[in-house]
């Protein structure tokens, strides 16, 4: 089996953490989980490497687990050194280990700490891989054959904007742009009307290839280092004047909100699953399948997706849940089918990189992955608390995801915030 | 007027500098150019930034103009100090300019040094602003209706792929990738059989912009810092087949090549033109309107394309020229509304940043820009020297872009190498 899907013992549930935070069966940061980002301390502008731990975070240089504070690099470490260093953070944070002494005093609790965006993405490709997503979407427009025919053999991407890629709790200006309004000839810029959300998984890329050379199935998984929460905000009405022949553009640009913290493939070996395909699905063609792959590609994420609007939060009254979704059930393709199709062509990937999935929607009601889907195209407004109702997103609306991965016998672990609210300019 | 439009004395055609090559007729590099490039030095694999003149280049930081060899810093600079570093530099290199004697230490035979990309790029947005480009590529797909309903209103464009954007002179690896053989309904994984090229500009941006903060046509140049030539390789039919609905990903992500000076938006000064549409063409939207953009906002600059087969090189035949065309005839759009689009929904410009404009055919036979248009969709053959033809390219073939921009009355200036040649995997 390749490495990513071993467990071992930095995956003992038994196991409990010195930092007394790690320890609450609620925490999204257990000993287990142990995943990479980067924060800066009160008064200092440097970004440091950290690991959440309960409700601190470590610093990994000065531990002197890393030589400096360079994410690249540490992204940038193969396989086995990144489960090296996972085991040797495991160890030192244990009850009991003889390291408490000296790393008790690089830990901040993170409360007390800024947390941006886990790396510099270099490249970010959106896929469109979450089938019932891209069959919703298609029924909008074509309702007796909403597939089209490359959807099923092809892992559909896009190249997606990096450098409006923002960390969790940044607002979200309402983009402005062309628009055309229903029965006229020309258009208007205007404010977004019907602004969304996407649920979507952010996967980093790792170790690069160089360019002309294909990264085959059996090596795929060596060049991701894990995945986070991510939220692909987008404008439905610009998209959709904009975006024929060539895809959507500034629809998009504006923002997308990615979770502070890289949970590795490593952390995540528990909760993979076998993938397979349903009856009267082809099968993958050869250069996207493997035995691996077939044995555990999928992972088991529980996404959620909570609003809370203005009045709400004026009020007090809790973020409501109006999506709840998985990974592992959303998506047609997987992690390594990702990585092999998008450099089949030669294409190079660099350390940090960013794939979003796109929008990962479940097959059940309650479960779509975006505004669009869940008021029927804006034809069926969603209740929320208070007599307020939504169609697309207003000014004040706070969108937070949330991941959680459980499975009986392991602790569970979570992602950290990945939320966002929507401001007028 | 914007400064970058402003004629000065450094485009007098009279001066003449001590670098006797600058001096010649059919040089790119008169000492009315002076392009922003990097270089290395044989066995010293530092970038350095340089500046063409004649057949040498002069090292800026070794004479003291830049402090530290870093691109990015100069790229920011602003209108102002942009143009005053060019000033500086014109004087500096005129004949009889007391700078001589130190300066000529620090220039290097361009035969003698290495080039590379001109700068590292961080986002690569590829437009489609080629309207006689749109059209003929439309008709292939919708002969009564070639252009889409938006393509008069939206400067339409996509995010490309920035890590394979390569060096002139790089092989360029023949891409391997699904495609769907006519009257089959299961796709094939093979080379790409219909490899073509795309004559294009690139606009490198300057000053960057803040989330949220839209760029207006007034400031909009000065975030521009100067053009390239590009050529964005693409496999028409890997294209054809995973383009829908999300745009084109693989088939142009393998590679894109582009010359390494970026030639100012101050060098192109003598050469802009009233930008003005057609009658019967619909007036830009405000937001992509303006008293200077009306005129000057086009630029004069002819594009030819010439191709080398394997066999022609074998046999000492020189390349032919398969296509003649100009930006200023075959843009829809102006460089400054590209920018003034890019960010109306709030998108962050970053120094580096590279937009393509898309294919720049004219509008007359042979002034095409890719070989899907010359060999009119790979059905009537381009008869080349040696009994050769071709409808798309094969492994051998180098294709070299060429620029040039010329006016009565000021020095011919040009933009240096944009070729590729295609290797088998």
């Amino acid at each position: 089996m390749p490495l990513p899907t071993v467990i071992d013992e930095t995956h003992d549930p038994a196991l409990q953490s010195w930092v007394a935070g790690a320890n609450q069966p609620d925490t999204d940061f257990p000993i287990q989980n142990l995943p990479y980002g980067r924060f800066r301390l009160p008064g200092d502008p440097a970004w440091r490497i950290g690991v959440a731990i309960g409700d601190q975070v470590l610093d990994l240089a000065a531990i002197g687990l890393i030589p400096t504070p360079d994410m690249m690099a540490l992204l940038a470490l193969d396989a086995p050194r990144r489960r090296a260093l996972r085991l040797r953070l495991s160890q030192g944070l244990r009850r009991g280990s003889p390291d408490e002494a000296a790393w008790s005093k690089a830990v901040h609790p993170l409360t007390q700490v800024t947390l941006g965006v886990p790396c510099e993405v270099g490249d970010y490709t959106d896929f469109y891989i979450g089938i019932h997503h891209a069959t919703a979407i298609g029924k909008l427009f074509r309702p007796d054959n909403p597939l089209l025919p490359n959807y099923r053999w092809v892992p559909i991407g896009y190249h997606g904007r990096a450098s409006t890629i923002v960390e969790s709790g940044r607002d979200v200006v309402r983009p402005t742009g062309q628009i055309l309004p229903a029965g006229e000839t020309t258009p208007q810029v205007v404010p977004c009307k019907r602004l969304d959300f996407e649920l979507e998984l952010g996967v980093i890329i790792g170790r690069p290839n160089a360019i002309g050379q294909p990264i085959p199935m059996q090596a795929a998984e060596d060049h991701v280092v894990g995945i986070t929460l991510f939220n692909d905000w987008s404008a439905r009405d610009i998209q959709a004047w904009e975006y024929q022949p060539l895809g959507p553009f500034l629809s998009k640009s504006f923002a997308s909100t990615i979770s502070p913290w890289i949970v590795t493939l490593e952390a995540l070996a528990p909760f993979r699953r076998a993938f397979s395909r349903a009856a009267g699905e082809p099968e993958p063609l050869p250069y996207l399948d493997s035995e691996a792959n077939r044995a555990a590609g999928a992972i088991d994420i529980a996404i959620t997706v909570t609003l809370q609007t203005d009045a709400m939060r004026r009020a007090g009254v809790a973020p409501v849940t109006v999506s709840r979704s998985n990974f592992a059930d959303a998506a047609y393709w997987t992690v390594a089918q990702l990585v092999a199709h998008h450099t089949v062509n030669g294409c190079a990937l660099r350390t940090g990189d960013l794939f979003g999935t796109g929008t990962l929607s479940g097959s059940a009601p309650g479960s779509s992955g975006s505004m669009l889907e869940l008021s029927g195209g804006g034809k069926q407004p969603i209740p929320l608390p208070g007599n307020e109702q939504r169609t697309f997103l207003e000014d004040g609306d706070c969108i937070a995801l949330v991941g959680r991965c459980s499975r009986d016998g392991f602790r569970s672990i979570g992602f950290g915030p990945c939320s966002g609210t929507i401001i007028g300019r």
